[in-house]
């Protein structure tokens, strides 16, 4: 089952590699960390602080290639966590159907808060279970 | 009309904040630069050097969401040079439907670069002239 949850913290820094994200659940208590690129934090940072850009942004691209294909974004889920890697998908309503595109978390997240209300993100059940087993 | 180019140099440097991109005239001797980011210049040039990843990085996650969809990334164009800004779109043919789709230039030739074959890259005469005028 797909959890509910919020992008509750983002953590950079410009002099280490790995910068944070945080998801906490909405209806509970489980929070846990994502590891992501710089680009993709700040991307991210940007859109939750509301600053705005003239010309559109990577991500603002990624949003606007779905709309203008007549797609709308649903959500995003992040489905598995394979080798201490997480894997994401877009999920896009287009022409009746349901199209799962495969993403790293990062991009999921960063195009779910770039969507204007923000998308809901989901962390399936058993992702959530493994990584606070391991917490 | 629209010129056929091709992406002739990538000039990165961590310690700047622009970082340069130049085209070059296929059929002639025009080449001009274009200053993007370093996210899009890095995210390039990778490309160019065919470093591959094992997850898509944000522009194959562009490419991978057309093609999801059921579009064919078709080429890209620069389109416009207004106020030092040059604007770019991307082509995609959808269901007998040629989409063009707003883009800065640095996401429309870092996608053109991460489809294989490399999409072609256009400028539009208009703004060949203006930027040669300038130079």
């Amino acid at each position: 089952m797909p959890v509910p949850m919020e992008l509750c913290r983002i953590m950079t820094s410009d002099i280490s590699e790995g910068q944070y994200i945080f998801l906490r659940e909405i209806d509970g208590e489980r929070t846990f960390p994502i590891v992501i690129g710089l680009f993709e934090a700040t991307s991210i940072d940007r859109r939750v602080r509301g600053v705005t850009s003239p010309r559109p942004l990577t991500h603002d691209l990624i949003v606007s290639v779905v709309e203008n294909m007549g797609g709308e974004l649903q959500d995003v889920i992040i489905s598995e966590l394979k080798d201490h890697t997480y894997y994401a998908k877009l999920r896009v309503r287009h022409d009746g159907e349901l199209i799962e595109i495969d993403a790293r978390p990062s991009d999921a997240i960063a195009v779910a808060v770039t969507c204007d209300p923000v998308l809901p993100i989901y962390v399936n059940e058993d992702v959530l279970n493994d990584v606070m087993r391991e917490q």
